[in-house]
Protein backbone atom coordinates (compact mmCIF):
# COMPACT_ATOMS: atom_id res chain seq x y z
CA UNK A 1 0.00 0.00 0.00
CA UNK A 2 0.82 3.76 -1.03
CA UNK A 3 1.88 5.84 1.98
CA UNK A 4 -0.83 8.55 1.98
CA UNK A 5 1.24 11.26 1.71
CA UNK A 6 2.89 9.96 -1.61
CA UNK A 7 -0.22 8.91 -2.41
CA UNK A 8 -1.56 12.63 -1.54
CA UNK A 9 1.77 14.09 -3.68
CA UNK A 10 1.11 11.44 -6.91
CA UNK A 11 -2.91 13.35 -6.92
CA UNK A 12 -1.33 16.86 -6.39
CA UNK A 13 1.05 16.30 -9.52
CA UNK A 14 -1.85 14.98 -11.39
CA UNK A 15 -4.32 16.99 -10.55
CA UNK A 16 -3.61 20.89 -10.55
CA UNK A 17 -6.90 21.99 -9.68
CA UNK A 18 -7.05 20.28 -6.86
CA UNK A 19 -3.63 20.53 -5.56
CA UNK A 20 -3.70 24.57 -6.31
CA UNK A 21 -6.86 25.10 -3.67
CA UNK A 22 -7.44 21.68 -1.85
CA UNK A 23 -11.21 20.88 -0.71
CA UNK A 24 -10.42 21.00 2.80
CA UNK A 25 -10.02 18.14 4.62
CA UNK A 26 -8.65 16.39 1.27
CA UNK A 27 -5.50 14.93 2.31
CA UNK A 28 -7.49 12.93 5.39
CA UNK A 29 -9.80 11.97 2.66
CA UNK A 30 -7.20 10.14 0.45
CA UNK A 31 -5.31 8.79 3.36
CA UNK A 32 -8.69 7.18 4.25
CA UNK A 33 -9.33 5.70 1.06
CA UNK A 34 -6.43 3.51 1.38
CA UNK A 35 -4.94 1.95 -1.72
CA UNK A 36 -5.07 2.98 -5.69
CA UNK A 37 -6.60 0.13 -7.48
CA UNK A 38 -4.05 -1.76 -9.93
CA UNK A 39 -5.48 -3.35 -13.06
CA UNK A 40 -4.23 -5.22 -15.95
CA UNK A 41 -5.23 -3.87 -19.80
CA UNK A 42 -8.66 -5.11 -20.74
CA UNK A 43 -10.05 -4.81 -17.20
CA UNK A 44 -13.56 -4.07 -17.16
CA UNK A 45 -13.63 -1.10 -14.59
CA UNK A 46 -17.38 -0.30 -14.62
CA UNK A 47 -20.29 -1.52 -16.83
CA UNK A 48 -23.59 -0.27 -18.65
CA UNK A 49 -26.87 -0.76 -16.40
CA UNK A 50 -24.66 -1.65 -12.90
CA UNK A 51 -25.35 0.95 -10.48
CA UNK A 52 -21.46 2.60 -10.18
CA UNK A 53 -19.32 3.04 -6.82
CA UNK A 54 -17.73 6.36 -7.41
CA UNK A 55 -15.83 8.44 -9.48
CA UNK A 56 -12.39 6.53 -11.07
CA UNK A 57 -9.56 9.03 -10.79
CA UNK A 58 -7.48 7.83 -13.55
CA UNK A 59 -3.85 7.67 -11.82
CA UNK A 60 -1.75 5.81 -14.82
CA UNK A 61 -2.76 4.13 -17.69
CA UNK A 62 -6.09 5.01 -19.90
CA UNK A 63 -9.83 4.30 -19.56
CA UNK A 64 -11.77 3.39 -23.19
CA UNK A 65 -15.19 5.20 -22.14
CA UNK A 66 -17.90 3.10 -24.58
CA UNK A 67 -21.42 2.40 -25.32
CA UNK A 68 -22.46 -0.94 -26.44
CA UNK A 69 -25.53 -2.72 -27.89
CA UNK A 70 -27.15 -5.52 -27.31
CA UNK A 71 -25.15 -6.65 -30.71
CA UNK A 72 -21.79 -6.74 -29.15
CA UNK A 73 -20.81 -3.80 -31.16
CA UNK A 74 -19.57 -0.67 -29.46
CA UNK A 75 -18.98 2.77 -29.78
CA UNK A 76 -15.95 4.82 -27.94
CA UNK A 77 -17.42 8.07 -26.74
CA UNK A 78 -14.27 9.07 -24.70
CA UNK A 79 -11.15 8.05 -23.13
CA UNK A 80 -10.22 9.25 -20.26
CA UNK A 81 -6.12 9.67 -18.90
CA UNK A 82 -3.90 10.50 -15.91
CA UNK A 83 -5.52 13.48 -14.32
CA UNK A 84 -8.70 13.69 -15.63
CA UNK A 85 -12.26 12.46 -13.76
CA UNK A 86 -14.74 9.89 -15.55
CA UNK A 87 -17.68 11.89 -15.18
CA UNK A 88 -20.33 9.31 -16.79
CA UNK A 89 -20.30 8.13 -13.12
CA UNK A 90 -22.49 10.70 -12.27
CA UNK A 91 -25.44 9.30 -14.16
CA UNK A 92 -25.81 6.76 -11.16
CA UNK A 93 -24.36 8.56 -8.59
CA UNK A 94 -26.49 11.57 -8.75
CA UNK A 95 -29.33 10.60 -11.28
CA UNK A 96 -30.52 7.48 -9.37
CA UNK A 97 -30.27 5.62 -12.84
CA UNK A 98 -27.83 3.04 -13.95
CA UNK A 99 -24.82 3.40 -16.02
CA UNK A 100 -25.22 4.34 -19.85
CA UNK A 101 -21.70 3.20 -20.64
CA UNK A 102 -18.81 0.75 -19.63
CA UNK A 103 -15.23 1.47 -19.24
CA UNK A 104 -12.15 -0.87 -19.93
CA UNK A 105 -8.54 -0.16 -19.33
CA UNK A 106 -7.19 -0.01 -22.00
CA UNK A 107 -3.56 -0.30 -20.72
CA UNK A 108 -2.22 -1.20 -17.18
CA UNK A 109 -4.25 1.40 -14.89
CA UNK A 110 -4.31 2.79 -11.69
CA UNK A 111 -7.10 3.78 -10.21
CA UNK A 112 -8.02 5.89 -7.15
CA UNK A 113 -12.46 5.49 -6.17
CA UNK A 114 -13.62 8.48 -4.82
CA UNK A 115 -16.91 7.42 -3.36
CA UNK A 116 -20.12 9.91 -3.94
CA UNK A 117 -20.25 11.33 -0.24
CA UNK A 118 -16.36 12.43 -0.67
CA UNK A 119 -16.98 13.62 -3.85
CA UNK A 120 -20.03 16.03 -2.89
CA UNK A 121 -18.30 16.86 -0.05
CA UNK A 122 -15.34 18.01 -1.91
CA UNK A 123 -18.01 19.75 -3.69
CA UNK A 124 -18.89 21.97 -1.59
CA UNK A 125 -15.57 24.01 -2.53
CA UNK A 126 -16.05 26.44 -5.07
CA UNK A 127 -12.86 25.97 -7.11
CA UNK A 128 -13.18 22.00 -7.05
CA UNK A 129 -17.16 22.32 -7.74
CA UNK A 130 -15.87 24.77 -10.68
CA UNK A 131 -13.63 21.95 -12.33
CA UNK A 132 -16.49 19.47 -11.72
CA UNK A 133 -19.21 21.71 -13.95
CA UNK A 134 -16.47 22.24 -16.57
CA UNK A 135 -15.49 18.87 -16.93
CA UNK A 136 -19.20 17.98 -17.31
CA UNK A 137 -19.61 21.36 -20.01
CA UNK A 138 -15.80 19.57 -21.62
CA UNK A 139 -17.59 16.05 -22.16
CA UNK A 140 -21.33 16.71 -22.91
CA UNK A 141 -19.35 18.90 -25.94
CA UNK A 142 -17.69 16.25 -27.02
CA UNK A 143 -20.13 13.65 -27.04
CA UNK A 144 -22.48 16.79 -28.99
CA UNK A 145 -19.58 16.86 -31.47
CA UNK A 146 -19.79 13.31 -31.63
CA UNK A 147 -23.16 13.04 -32.70
CA UNK A 148 -22.67 15.71 -35.00
CA UNK A 149 -20.25 13.51 -37.01
CA UNK A 150 -21.45 10.27 -36.71
CA UNK A 151 -24.25 11.86 -38.22
CA UNK A 152 -23.64 14.17 -40.99
CA UNK A 153 -19.26 12.89 -41.39
CA UNK A 154 -18.83 10.09 -44.27
CA UNK A 155 -17.38 6.90 -42.80
CA UNK A 156 -14.45 7.35 -45.58
CA UNK A 157 -13.67 10.79 -43.56
CA UNK A 158 -13.82 9.47 -39.91
CA UNK A 159 -11.75 6.71 -40.93
CA UNK A 160 -9.11 8.38 -42.49
CA UNK A 161 -9.26 11.02 -39.22
CA UNK A 162 -9.01 8.19 -37.14
CA UNK A 163 -6.02 6.53 -39.21
CA UNK A 164 -3.88 9.87 -38.52
CA UNK A 165 -1.35 11.17 -35.49
CA UNK A 166 -1.22 7.71 -34.21
CA UNK A 167 2.52 6.91 -35.56
CA UNK A 168 3.06 5.27 -39.30
CA UNK A 169 2.15 1.85 -37.83
CA UNK A 170 -1.16 1.18 -36.08
CA UNK A 171 -1.57 -2.02 -34.02
CA UNK A 172 -5.27 -2.81 -34.40
CA UNK A 173 -7.99 -4.58 -35.90
CA UNK A 174 -10.45 -3.81 -37.93
CA UNK A 175 -12.86 -4.44 -35.65
CA UNK A 176 -10.58 -1.94 -33.11
CA UNK A 177 -11.29 0.87 -35.75
CA UNK A 178 -14.85 -0.24 -36.69
CA UNK A 179 -15.89 0.16 -32.52
CA UNK A 180 -13.54 3.51 -32.14
CA UNK A 181 -16.11 4.60 -35.24
CA UNK A 182 -19.64 3.09 -34.26
CA UNK A 183 -19.54 1.13 -37.48
CA UNK A 184 -19.27 -2.58 -38.50
CA UNK A 185 -16.03 -4.38 -39.15
CA UNK A 186 -16.77 -5.13 -43.32
CA UNK A 187 -17.04 -1.58 -43.99
CA UNK A 188 -13.90 -0.73 -42.13
CA UNK A 189 -12.70 -3.07 -44.41
CA UNK A 190 -14.00 -2.19 -47.48
CA UNK A 191 -12.34 1.05 -47.06
CA UNK A 192 -9.19 0.00 -45.81
CA UNK A 193 -8.98 -1.80 -49.33
CA UNK A 194 -9.80 1.38 -50.92
CA UNK A 195 -7.40 3.42 -49.38
CA UNK A 196 -4.99 0.66 -49.63
CA UNK A 197 -5.67 0.79 -53.54
CA UNK A 198 -4.71 4.78 -53.81
CA UNK A 199 -1.70 3.72 -52.48
CA UNK A 200 -2.10 5.63 -49.11
CA UNK A 201 -2.07 2.65 -46.74
CA UNK A 202 -0.49 -0.52 -46.42
CA UNK A 203 -2.68 -3.75 -44.50
CA UNK A 204 -0.95 -6.64 -42.75
CA UNK A 205 -2.54 -8.69 -39.89
CA UNK A 206 -3.93 -6.56 -36.77
CA UNK A 207 -1.44 -3.75 -38.51
CA UNK A 208 -2.20 -0.60 -40.75
CA UNK A 209 0.69 1.29 -41.72
CA UNK A 210 0.35 5.07 -43.07
CA UNK A 211 1.99 5.10 -46.37
CA UNK A 212 0.44 8.48 -47.37
CA UNK A 213 -0.48 10.83 -44.70
CA UNK A 214 -0.87 14.18 -46.40
CA UNK A 215 -3.80 11.88 -49.02
CA UNK A 216 -5.53 11.16 -45.73
CA UNK A 217 -5.11 13.99 -43.93
CA UNK A 218 -6.96 15.66 -47.31
CA UNK A 219 -9.68 13.27 -46.75
CA UNK A 220 -10.40 14.13 -43.18
CA UNK A 221 -10.74 17.28 -43.50
CA UNK A 222 -13.30 16.84 -46.28
CA UNK A 223 -11.54 16.96 -49.67
CA UNK A 224 -12.50 14.62 -52.60
CA UNK A 225 -11.01 10.95 -52.42
CA UNK B 1 -43.61 43.02 -15.11
CA UNK B 2 -44.23 39.96 -12.69
CA UNK B 3 -44.42 41.36 -9.56
CA UNK B 4 -41.50 39.59 -7.82
CA UNK B 5 -43.57 37.10 -5.41
CA UNK B 6 -45.64 35.95 -8.19
CA UNK B 7 -42.38 34.76 -10.40
CA UNK B 8 -41.32 33.24 -7.10
CA UNK B 9 -44.82 31.41 -6.87
CA UNK B 10 -44.51 30.26 -10.56
CA UNK B 11 -40.41 29.12 -10.45
CA UNK B 12 -42.05 27.10 -7.05
CA UNK B 13 -44.37 25.57 -9.01
CA UNK B 14 -42.33 24.52 -11.87
CA UNK B 15 -38.88 23.44 -10.03
CA UNK B 16 -40.39 21.89 -6.98
CA UNK B 17 -36.96 20.70 -6.42
CA UNK B 18 -35.58 24.47 -5.88
CA UNK B 19 -38.32 25.26 -4.26
CA UNK B 20 -38.50 22.02 -1.42
CA UNK B 21 -35.19 22.96 -0.70
CA UNK B 22 -34.52 26.87 -1.80
CA UNK B 23 -30.95 27.91 -1.82
CA UNK B 24 -30.82 31.12 1.00
CA UNK B 25 -32.24 33.83 -0.60
CA UNK B 26 -33.43 32.79 -3.94
CA UNK B 27 -36.42 35.04 -3.73
CA UNK B 28 -34.23 37.81 -3.85
CA UNK B 29 -32.37 37.11 -6.16
CA UNK B 30 -35.39 36.24 -8.39
CA UNK B 31 -36.23 39.62 -7.88
CA UNK B 32 -33.50 41.06 -8.51
CA UNK B 33 -33.14 39.15 -11.96
CA UNK B 34 -36.67 41.52 -13.20
CA UNK B 35 -38.89 40.18 -15.90
CA UNK B 36 -39.26 36.99 -17.77
CA UNK B 37 -38.58 37.64 -21.04
CA UNK B 38 -41.25 36.03 -23.55
CA UNK B 39 -40.65 35.34 -27.30
CA UNK B 40 -42.59 34.07 -30.02
CA UNK B 41 -41.76 30.60 -31.68
CA UNK B 42 -38.81 30.66 -33.85
CA UNK B 43 -36.55 32.71 -31.53
CA UNK B 44 -32.79 31.84 -31.81
CA UNK B 45 -32.60 31.82 -27.53
CA UNK B 46 -28.74 31.01 -27.83
CA UNK B 47 -26.19 30.13 -30.85
CA UNK B 48 -23.09 27.85 -31.68
CA UNK B 49 -19.97 29.48 -31.02
CA UNK B 50 -21.65 32.59 -29.27
CA UNK B 51 -20.50 33.16 -25.30
CA UNK B 52 -23.96 32.76 -23.01
CA UNK B 53 -25.15 34.73 -20.95
CA UNK B 54 -26.67 32.37 -18.50
CA UNK B 55 -28.80 29.21 -17.36
CA UNK B 56 -32.41 29.52 -18.27
CA UNK B 57 -34.95 28.53 -16.74
CA UNK B 58 -37.82 27.47 -19.04
CA UNK B 59 -41.12 28.78 -17.87
CA UNK B 60 -43.48 28.09 -20.32
CA UNK B 61 -43.58 27.14 -24.23
CA UNK B 62 -40.71 24.71 -25.38
CA UNK B 63 -36.73 25.07 -26.27
CA UNK B 64 -35.34 22.68 -28.78
CA UNK B 65 -31.54 22.33 -28.41
CA UNK B 66 -29.76 21.49 -31.52
CA UNK B 67 -26.19 20.90 -33.28
CA UNK B 68 -25.87 22.73 -36.79
CA UNK B 69 -23.52 21.95 -39.33
CA UNK B 70 -21.91 24.28 -42.04
CA UNK B 71 -24.11 22.94 -44.75
CA UNK B 72 -27.01 24.18 -42.69
CA UNK B 73 -27.85 20.72 -41.42
CA UNK B 74 -28.80 19.95 -37.90
CA UNK B 75 -29.29 17.38 -35.18
CA UNK B 76 -31.54 17.45 -32.16
CA UNK B 77 -30.37 17.04 -29.20
CA UNK B 78 -33.16 17.48 -26.96
CA UNK B 79 -35.45 19.84 -25.58
CA UNK B 80 -35.88 21.58 -22.65
CA UNK B 81 -39.75 21.90 -21.38
CA UNK B 82 -41.08 24.18 -18.56
CA UNK B 83 -39.27 22.83 -15.14
CA UNK B 84 -36.18 22.19 -17.02
CA UNK B 85 -32.91 23.60 -16.92
CA UNK B 86 -30.33 24.15 -19.92
CA UNK B 87 -27.24 22.38 -18.74
CA UNK B 88 -25.30 22.93 -22.55
CA UNK B 89 -24.93 26.67 -21.13
CA UNK B 90 -22.46 25.11 -18.88
CA UNK B 91 -19.96 24.92 -21.69
CA UNK B 92 -19.44 28.29 -21.86
CA UNK B 93 -19.76 29.41 -18.51
CA UNK B 94 -17.49 27.28 -16.96
CA UNK B 95 -15.15 25.54 -19.41
CA UNK B 96 -14.46 29.01 -21.30
CA UNK B 97 -15.83 28.04 -24.69
CA UNK B 98 -18.53 29.17 -26.55
CA UNK B 99 -22.17 27.37 -26.79
CA UNK B 100 -21.27 23.70 -28.86
CA UNK B 101 -25.80 23.68 -29.62
CA UNK B 102 -28.57 26.30 -30.67
CA UNK B 103 -31.31 26.80 -28.82
CA UNK B 104 -34.97 27.75 -30.68
CA UNK B 105 -38.22 28.41 -28.72
CA UNK B 106 -40.41 26.29 -30.92
CA UNK B 107 -43.32 27.53 -28.95
CA UNK B 108 -44.36 31.06 -27.46
CA UNK B 109 -41.91 30.69 -25.07
CA UNK B 110 -41.29 32.03 -21.63
CA UNK B 111 -37.73 32.34 -19.49
CA UNK B 112 -35.74 33.20 -16.95
CA UNK B 113 -32.35 33.54 -17.25
CA UNK B 114 -29.82 32.92 -14.31
CA UNK B 115 -26.42 34.71 -14.53
CA UNK B 116 -23.62 32.68 -13.80
CA UNK B 117 -22.86 34.27 -10.05
CA UNK B 118 -26.17 33.32 -9.05
CA UNK B 119 -25.90 30.08 -10.53
CA UNK B 120 -22.49 29.53 -8.64
CA UNK B 121 -23.84 30.74 -5.34
CA UNK B 122 -27.07 28.89 -5.19
CA UNK B 123 -24.70 25.53 -6.05
CA UNK B 124 -23.16 25.95 -2.49
CA UNK B 125 -26.33 24.81 -1.40
CA UNK B 126 -26.21 20.63 -1.25
CA UNK B 127 -29.87 19.91 -2.54
CA UNK B 128 -29.26 22.45 -5.79
CA UNK B 129 -26.10 21.50 -6.46
CA UNK B 130 -27.30 17.43 -6.55
CA UNK B 131 -30.34 18.63 -8.96
CA UNK B 132 -27.50 20.26 -11.08
CA UNK B 133 -25.31 17.28 -11.31
CA UNK B 134 -28.41 14.79 -11.86
CA UNK B 135 -29.23 17.21 -14.74
CA UNK B 136 -25.90 16.64 -16.31
CA UNK B 137 -26.37 13.05 -15.67
CA UNK B 138 -29.31 12.55 -17.38
CA UNK B 139 -28.50 15.08 -20.60
CA UNK B 140 -25.22 12.43 -20.77
CA UNK B 141 -26.91 9.68 -20.72
CA UNK B 142 -29.50 11.30 -23.94
CA UNK B 143 -26.52 12.21 -25.61
CA UNK B 144 -24.99 8.95 -24.73
CA UNK B 145 -28.09 6.79 -25.88
CA UNK B 146 -28.63 9.46 -28.80
CA UNK B 147 -25.06 8.93 -30.16
CA UNK B 148 -25.49 5.06 -30.27
CA UNK B 149 -28.82 5.33 -31.96
CA UNK B 150 -27.16 7.20 -34.63
CA UNK B 151 -24.16 5.10 -34.90
CA UNK B 152 -26.17 1.90 -34.80
CA UNK B 153 -30.11 1.90 -35.64
CA UNK B 154 -31.02 1.95 -39.08
CA UNK B 155 -32.66 5.29 -40.61
CA UNK B 156 -35.92 3.48 -41.39
CA UNK B 157 -36.12 2.02 -37.62
CA UNK B 158 -35.15 5.35 -36.53
CA UNK B 159 -37.99 7.32 -38.54
CA UNK B 160 -40.42 5.08 -37.98
CA UNK B 161 -40.12 5.76 -34.75
CA UNK B 162 -40.08 9.31 -34.75
CA UNK B 163 -43.54 9.24 -36.37
CA UNK B 164 -45.23 7.43 -33.08
CA UNK B 165 -46.81 8.67 -30.67
CA UNK B 166 -47.42 12.59 -32.23
CA UNK B 167 -51.15 11.87 -32.73
CA UNK B 168 -52.37 10.44 -36.34
CA UNK B 169 -51.39 13.45 -38.09
CA UNK B 170 -47.67 15.24 -38.43
CA UNK B 171 -47.79 18.01 -39.38
CA UNK B 172 -44.78 19.04 -40.11
CA UNK B 173 -41.83 18.47 -43.76
CA UNK B 174 -39.73 16.01 -44.59
CA UNK B 175 -36.60 18.45 -43.77
CA UNK B 176 -37.80 18.67 -40.05
CA UNK B 177 -37.84 15.07 -40.01
CA UNK B 178 -34.52 15.01 -41.13
CA UNK B 179 -33.28 17.43 -38.67
CA UNK B 180 -34.34 15.24 -36.06
CA UNK B 181 -32.75 12.13 -37.40
CA UNK B 182 -29.01 14.17 -38.63
CA UNK B 183 -29.75 13.19 -42.07
CA UNK B 184 -30.81 14.29 -45.22
CA UNK B 185 -33.90 15.54 -46.30
CA UNK B 186 -33.65 12.82 -50.08
CA UNK B 187 -33.43 9.76 -47.21
CA UNK B 188 -36.69 10.55 -45.39
CA UNK B 189 -38.54 10.90 -48.73
CA UNK B 190 -37.06 8.26 -50.16
CA UNK B 191 -38.08 6.02 -46.90
CA UNK B 192 -41.76 7.82 -46.50
CA UNK B 193 -42.83 6.91 -49.44
CA UNK B 194 -41.96 3.47 -49.25
CA UNK B 195 -43.98 3.92 -46.32
CA UNK B 196 -46.63 4.93 -48.01
CA UNK B 197 -46.67 2.22 -50.34
CA UNK B 198 -46.94 0.12 -47.85
CA UNK B 199 -49.89 1.15 -46.93
CA UNK B 200 -48.45 2.73 -43.25
CA UNK B 201 -48.50 6.74 -43.90
CA UNK B 202 -50.40 8.77 -46.21
CA UNK B 203 -48.42 11.30 -47.17
CA UNK B 204 -49.73 15.20 -48.12
CA UNK B 205 -48.10 19.12 -47.84
CA UNK B 206 -46.20 19.19 -44.87
CA UNK B 207 -48.25 16.11 -43.66
CA UNK B 208 -47.87 12.76 -42.35
CA UNK B 209 -50.97 10.81 -41.26
CA UNK B 210 -50.17 7.42 -39.26
CA UNK B 211 -52.36 4.67 -40.83
CA UNK B 212 -51.10 1.36 -39.30
CA UNK B 213 -48.95 2.44 -35.86
CA UNK B 214 -48.47 -1.29 -35.05
CA UNK B 215 -46.67 -1.58 -38.26
CA UNK B 216 -44.52 1.00 -37.63
CA UNK B 217 -44.20 -0.14 -33.92
CA UNK B 218 -42.96 -3.52 -35.43
CA UNK B 219 -40.13 -1.63 -37.36
CA UNK B 220 -39.08 1.18 -34.84
CA UNK B 221 -38.30 -2.34 -32.33
CA UNK B 222 -36.39 -3.92 -34.93
CA UNK B 223 -39.04 -6.03 -36.58
CA UNK B 224 -38.96 -6.89 -40.50
CA UNK B 225 -39.77 -4.35 -42.70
Amino acid sequence: MMPAPALVSLVSGLYPALADSPPPGWEQDLAALGNAVEVPAGTVLFDEGAPCRGFPLVLAGEVRVARGTPHGRAIELYRVQPGELCVVSAACLFGQAVLSAHGVAVQPSRLLLLPAPVFMRWSDHEPFRRHVFALFAARMADLIALTEAVAFQRLDQRLAAALLGRGPVLHLTHQQLADELGTVREMVTRLLKRFEQAGWVALGRERVQVLDAAALRQLAAGGAQ
